[in-house]
């Protein structure tokens, strides 16, 4: 017996590893001072005065369920590029590196590439080096055709500039940006509902969506690193609208004598998350707790520059503001 | 509907989120700046004079199996965080901090905060901070009971103290140091081939192994960092034999010119190995392809060197050397 025989091929492991290895490379920032395929990756630290180092890890999740049902697997990783980006933009942080943990059991040659494909196109965008990753092959844990994805990034920040929620007062305005759908959460909720309930298929049309759902379903998590870098130095905090939604997300930012208010008709949520809450019907705390409702982001910035960080990125409106209280988060 | 009811209940992954919470602050080392909980984990670099970050990520593999057979969730961390420090280690660096990631289905409660506990001591034995981390629960992708668990490290090593295998040279020694059995590699055919050919169960007691086969397979991924970190100056370039075995994991450390001999007979693989190959009837170069057949870790060093290299770890040995050649790896 050998280990093929127990459905994992070394050789054609070792075969896909040279191909994305080839589109790592292509990410590669002068930083990296090692290639593809050590033990480890070697990353030259940039010169700063006080560097803190600015990690995060995340997965697609069962967005991936979706993309295996649609069969289109380069739209994965920028969800995931871009959901790690996102986070560690929170603290003020720009990317450095990132690292992929790819497990299958089967699945047919060239999905990894294609998965790769998305993550590097994401890493070239935000000039962060893809160097590394881990392949896991486990027979008998996935169904064929399925995958899990899982990302980790290191970001880089001067200890000066780290964004420091405790200066969050009352007063202080919140600033929501568009996000592009469901990004990475809710798809548990969304693909029993659409899918188990309401009978839709990926394939389906909805009235009021243009492509059909599966592909809106997969509309990419957006990446809010290019707008929002810039203009770091006039925020707070910010909050990545992400599981837990707006009450765990916004909530985890507020220092403990704050909450936020926010004005759920400052905007109008994208038609899918209002399909979701009809199909199934959802309870209104329940849909802005798992979903992000159309504000991917939530900025805070003091009264005197939130219009101005308002009207310097497209599509972004104050949504709420910051008031004494020790309530939490409420959408109202 | 509620997201509850779709799989996921986020009231309870913060419960747990809480009491894993403590376990990770009970590594943090004086350089860790954020707590648990944040978007990212904040991390002041040591002071260097020209840092390189070493990044490496990997999962446990279908060792998870066994630990799920046979119950005991507390071991898989520490194989996991030593995995990974070995692996960095190889570039001679030493860990800063470890993120992990863990998905599941549906797993008793409990289990999570055991696979954690093993985390957090295999991380503080290290000093080495459990930053962070992700909690994925995918409705429908696990078995009852069935997790996966990944992990990524990031350590430093000062530029001029990278090992450098191209100073490897013919005539260099191999140093071998003893594995604990098969660490988290070669789980998939070991399986096969005691579980499905060979009809044993994680609780069958084999003639001359001291544990029930599922313990004795789970014996945990030995750490080398303590007895070779100080002996860095003296090696030229270190292999961590996992999956691919000698062939893979010594083979990519050897400059072009230069091949390594291993002389099997310099040591007696571990009865386990011998149980799987006679039961699989698995051919010699695929159990030393697959396996590290009791060899952990090969340490490259120059002949004057190599023998106080092994008499200063307890179990190393000589077990081969660097020839001129490009036949890569030979196992005789």
């Amino acid at each position: 017996m050998k280990y093929r025989d127990a459905g994992v091929d070394i050789d054609a492991y070792n075969r896909s590893l040279r191909s994305i290895g080839r589109m790592a490379r292509s990410t590669f920032t002068p930083q990296v001072v090692s290639d593809i395929g050590q033990f480890g990756s070697l990353f030259r630290m940039p010169r700063m005065k006080h560097p803190l180092l600015v990690a995060s890890c995340d997965g697609v999740g069962t967005k991936l369920t979706v993309a295996q049902l649609v069969g289109k697997h380069d739209t994965v990783g920028a969800d995931l590029v871009n959901h790690c980006v996102n986070d560690i933009l929170c603290l003020g942080a720009r990317p450095l590196f990132f690292l992929d943990y790819y497990a299958e059991s089967k699945t047919p040659p060239g999905v990894l590439v294609e998965v790769v494909r998305g993550l590097a196109r994401a890493c070239r965008s935000h000039q962060c080096s893809l160097v590394g990753g881990e392949t896991a092959t486990m027979p008998g844990w996935f169904k064929p055709g399925e995958y899990d994805l899982v990302g980790f990034i290191v970001g880089i920040v001067e200890r000066s500039r780290v964004l420091d929620p405790s200066r969050i007062r009352p007063g202080d305005l919140l600033v929501g940006l568009p996000s592009s759908g469901l990004h990475t959460n809710g798809f548990s909720l969304a693909r029993k509902v659409l899918f188990a309930r309401a009978g839709y298929t990926v394939k389906s049309r909805v009235k009021g969506i243009a492509r059909p759902l599966g592909l809106e379903l997969l509309a990419t998590h957006r990446s809010y690193f290019k707008p929002v870098y810039p203009l770091l130095r006039r925020l707070k905090a910010i909050a990545h609208i992400t599981g837990g939604g707006f009450y765990d997300n916004v909530g985890r930012i507020l220092p403990r004598e704050c909450s936020a208010v926010i004005h759920r008709n400052s905007w109008r949520p994208k038609r899918i998350f209002r399909l979701i809450q009809e199909k199934g019907g959802v309870p209104d705390e329940e849909m802005y707790r798992t979903f992000n409702m159309g504000i991917g982001m939530v900025l805070v910035a003091g009264r005197l520059q939130a219009d101005a960080v308002a009207s310097s990125i497209h599509g972004a409106r104050v949504i709420g503001k910051v008031v004494r209280g020790t309530f939490g988060v409420a959408v109202v």
